[in-house]
């Protein structure tokens, strides 16, 4: 037996019981006829004692002799600590020790296992087991599992059936690029692993099945950006004989469930937002709705005049930036430079001091009035003390601008509380979107979104200006999920596929299968899936997933502990009836 | 709103309610002025009656015309059934239609949707969609769910922490063939799908996690045998600080707990055997303990005579058939034929028929006498009644075609009852076995796999004699899980390897990040992995693991509905950095 306790048990009332326990060494405290050794697992840290008096000298050596990090297993006696520590779940007692055995050494770890490490991302990267035993990753990955169970549990509560679709599939090049597999028995032929079980919960609808849900891996061989993994974790679910009603409703309840269960938070609002209106109010088809600040559109009140920057963009918008008035010119010229920044892309900031006296004092003074500017308080809701910011340009990229700015005073003004948590629907998205360089037309959602019933006659006519049964759960700022209502009659599958650019004879390649299935009594059905690594990340009060994910992959999609991906055997390749064409010292 | 019940809720209680049902019409009967429907979903079935005195005409008439399997959705009261079916959850009710509308039509569908189909294999595999409707496929689905639930349930409730590991890893050309996937931003080189997730879950164990499981996909790239997947599903655990005794009494403790809330049945016998004893008494290493004929080494009682098949073998071995004297001359011809086809390879068969009197008749009667016979008799247990049957020669070929009798006369004699479930545990694997071709030693389990402490000095000299901590739990003959104590050791794990014929560089290349992580304070671990495709399969009182899977492969790994896998594009290979050298027609 390796233990009788974790080292996190132990209290007053084990005090005189012999116990044994199994960890880490922690730390190691030398203060010569006496030694403490601070003995970690899982579940806490336990103080142990050696002294002069009451230990063997061997055993008080050998415990002045363990190395950080070593794995060591005792027993002895449970007393009362003299100096009590409060703050520790074990600190009212110690373990006088009688056995000490190492069960296995350690090197000197890479970086310090503390709570604040002194190791860097790559460090830490290459030995994450090392990285994993540190409280707040540990922490991190028991919380997603509590998670993961509480998604479980729901879903399955609701009478949702837990099905695991396959991973070894077909390759389709529409949307993201597939990893793909080559197969040794199908010589010349490839799998390709999922971006997402879409067809395949499709086709358990058309099965049946009614109520699907999974937890499980999709994967993109994409250009990563920050923060993205090429292989990540959703939470899909479908339904079938529902509307968008019976959906939402249903993961309105997941969510709320998760934020009870999770951190005990009761959630009473939860807003349902067209696409058009975040667009117009935030800049933004994922809202952070924590606060404020909402966009004031100002065209009518700021194009009568000589400004001709004005007047000559699309879009004059505005907000109140609660209590900046207090900025000093120079922390304002910085803040025109960095809407001006390549990432933000603004021309320029025209703001408007809101002062305490009722006047204003804008930087374009020139050309408006204090009745013109008050106006744009009115618009904004701007208070004394506020500062109102406005940009102008075309309405996509300024509301973009805008929208960034928003966030970035949001968190300068602190407005971006971790532990506040604001869900919200975003529904009647746009079916498609026109691609400017192109002028082709992609699927906002994907190519499975049905339109909405009443917009089916303006595919052939106005196909920009259909709308589709689409929406996001967003959390604060953040979309978590997505999903829509499907297409499920062969008829619109096959004309949604084809204004998508497919030929007749690459549909059915791909997708045969799925028009042939709605063939034979396909039931209405929608669904969504969530993002269970970002969802796990928001929900833990961080924005970064690789935190929370135990072996994550770096920005060129390598494992650096494992040194993968990796060159293959020649004999491997040939089975695979494959030749690289790779520079030989790529 | 598509429905107010499901069509298995409705009883006598709902009677004069007005009701909303959708699903699929399962069958229609025309009377002429009477028609009625069955409608089916996932819940059941319930019957609409159209009537020419009660119902439109044009209703009427739309009734009759429905076809098979299209979907439609009515409204309409719940009205008492003039002959009321017990056998039927629904069966008390019909649903007098008051409105009718079809959701979707459906083609006559390629075979028909019942319990007992006429669809062969192939077909249904290509219609899997369809073959998901019938109760038998839809139910197992439905079963695997519960059981996976239990599953994480038990887990967590007892500590284990679920983690995802990676799926894009790297290959080890050690053990079965990996499936890869070349990497397109790190040209020239492939990551591997995991054949398990054994040296993350490891891993995990040395970064402190303590107690991990995952329900979590594999994949083997091997030549498919019947009733292999190429991705299959396994439960994987491990745990740190534990022996061979903590693990055991978890995983036993998980099995009892499905049992009883899968099945209400309450385990109470959990035997642990020694594979020595295993293959001595059962010729196998996963014997079905749910009935007895259990082996009697006949050597000395069989080896006095002049008998010289007998006498010339390592092993002669018999079993007693209960009842089974009533074989005619016939019979135990065929029977004999059965044990000399190829697939058993037994050279003959010699039988004792134990008479009512009490004499012995036996087909070497010519070399034994009734005393000898007696022997026999006595070794086996065999009783009045019973037919012995005795198999010689090399002890491993004898053992397999003696197990393999065992087998066929439990099933035909009924002792093979899928409702009667024996777990147990075989214990103390050898370490290693050993190549009869090459003469090489394989891990019997795998690399990773600890030996016995008390046998770590015979590695040096005997590695064959070495066993391990390693065990497997065998239900009803088959294998559902196995496990074992690991090495902990950058020591131990070397000398492992290079008995494995690794050269010390390749074990660095492949397991270097493992054994550099022994060397950080790993701690004492160990754990076990079962199959759970195998799991669902036998607690579903059934065999084929493919009947418990959504979208099972066939024989030649291709996934036939979706036609899977396939060519890609050239511009796709060249992207990979790759060129086909398959056949052009392959």
């Amino acid at each position: 037996m390796y233990r009788s306790h974790h080292c996190g048990a132990l209290s007053a009332k084990e005090i005189g019981q012999t116990v044994h326990l199994s960890g880490w060494v922690q730390k190691v405290r030398d203060k010569g006829f006496i030694g403490w050794v601070d003995l970690r697992d899982r579940y806490g840290v336990t103080q142990l004692i050696f002294d002069a008096e009451r230990s063997a000298p061997e055993l008080l050596q050998a415990a002045k002799d363990l190395g950080r990090e070593s794995v060591i297993s005792i027993s002895g006696e449970v007393i009362a600590r003299d100096n009590a520590n409060p703050q520790m779940a074990t600190g009212a007692i110690e373990i006088l020790v009688q056995e000490l055995k190492v069960l296995n050494t350690s090197k000197t770890p890479p970086f310090t296992i503390e709570d604040q490490t002194d190791g860097g991302e790559e460090l830490r990267a290459k030995y994450r087991y090392l990285d994993i035993r540190r409280n707040p990753v540990k922490e991190n990955l028991i919380f997603r599992h509590k998670v993961s169970m509480e998604v479980r549990k729901f879903l399955s509560d609701q009478g949702f059936i837990d099905i695991e679709t396959p991973y070894l599939i077909k390759s389709t090049p529409e949307g993201a690029r597939d990893f793909v597999v080559p197969s040794r028995m199908n010589p010349g032929q490839f799998y390709a692993l999922p971006q997402s079980p879409q067809t395949f919960k499709q086709l358990l609808m058309v099965g049946g099945m009614d109520k699907y849900f999974q937890i499980v891996k999709c994967f993109r061989d994409e250009d990563l950006r920050a923060d993205r993994q090429p292989e990540f974790t959703q939470i899909d679910c479908e339904m079938a004989f529902v509307t968008q009603e019976d959906i939402l409703n249903v993961f309105e309840g997941l969510t709320k469930h998760l934020l009870s269960e999770i951190h005990g938070i009761e959630i009473t609002s939860f807003p349902r937002m067209t696409y058009a209106h975040a667009m117009k109010t935030y800049g933004n088809d994922k809202p952070d709705i924590r606060f404020g600040m909402e966009f004031a559109e100002l065209n009518e009140q700021a194009q009568h005049k000589e400004f001709a920057v004005f007047n000559a963009a699309e879009l004059v918008v505005g907000i109140a930036v609660p209590g900046a008035n207090t900025y000093t010119r120079k922390e304002i010229d910085a803040l025109i430079d960095w809407v001006k920044r390549p990432q933000v892309g603004a021309k320029g900031l025209v703001y408007v001091r809101c002062n305490e006296d009722g006047s204003y004092k804008s930087s374009v003074d020139k050309f408006y009035d204090q009745e013109d500017l008050a106006t744009w308080a009115k618009a904004t809701g701007a208070q004394a003390g506020d500062l109102i910011c406005v940009l102008s340009g075309d309405t996509d990229a300024t509301r973009a601008q805008l929208s960034a700015l928003r966030m970035e005073m949001a968190t300068r003004l602190g407005l971006r509380d971790p532990k506040v948590f604001a869900p919200l629907w975003v529904i009647d998205f746009p079916l498609l979107e026109k691609d400017p360089e192109t002028g082709h037309f992609h699927a906002m959602h994907h190519p499975f979104t049905a339109p909405k019933p009443e917009h089916l006659s303006l595919l052939d006519t106005n196909p920009a200006a259909v709308n589709a049964n689409a929406y996001d759960l967003v959390l604060n700022g953040n979309e978590i999920g997505g999903g829509s209502i499907r297409i499920h009659d062969r008829a619109t599958q096959s004309k949604m596929l084809s204004l998508l650019g497919f030929s007749e004879a690459e549909a059915k390649a791909q997708f045969g299968f799925l028009m042939d299935a709605f063939e034979y009594g396909a039931p209405p059905h929608g669904g969504l899936a969530f993002g269970l690594d970002r969802l796990v990340a928001i929900l833990g009060g961080q924005e970064t997933i690789r935190e929370f994910i135990a072996f994550p992959k770096n920005n060129a999609g390598r494992d650096v502990m494992i040194d993968a991906p990796a060159a293959l055997d020649q004999a491997q390749l040939e089975e695979l009836f494959l030749d690289s064409t790779a520079p030989k010292n790529a």
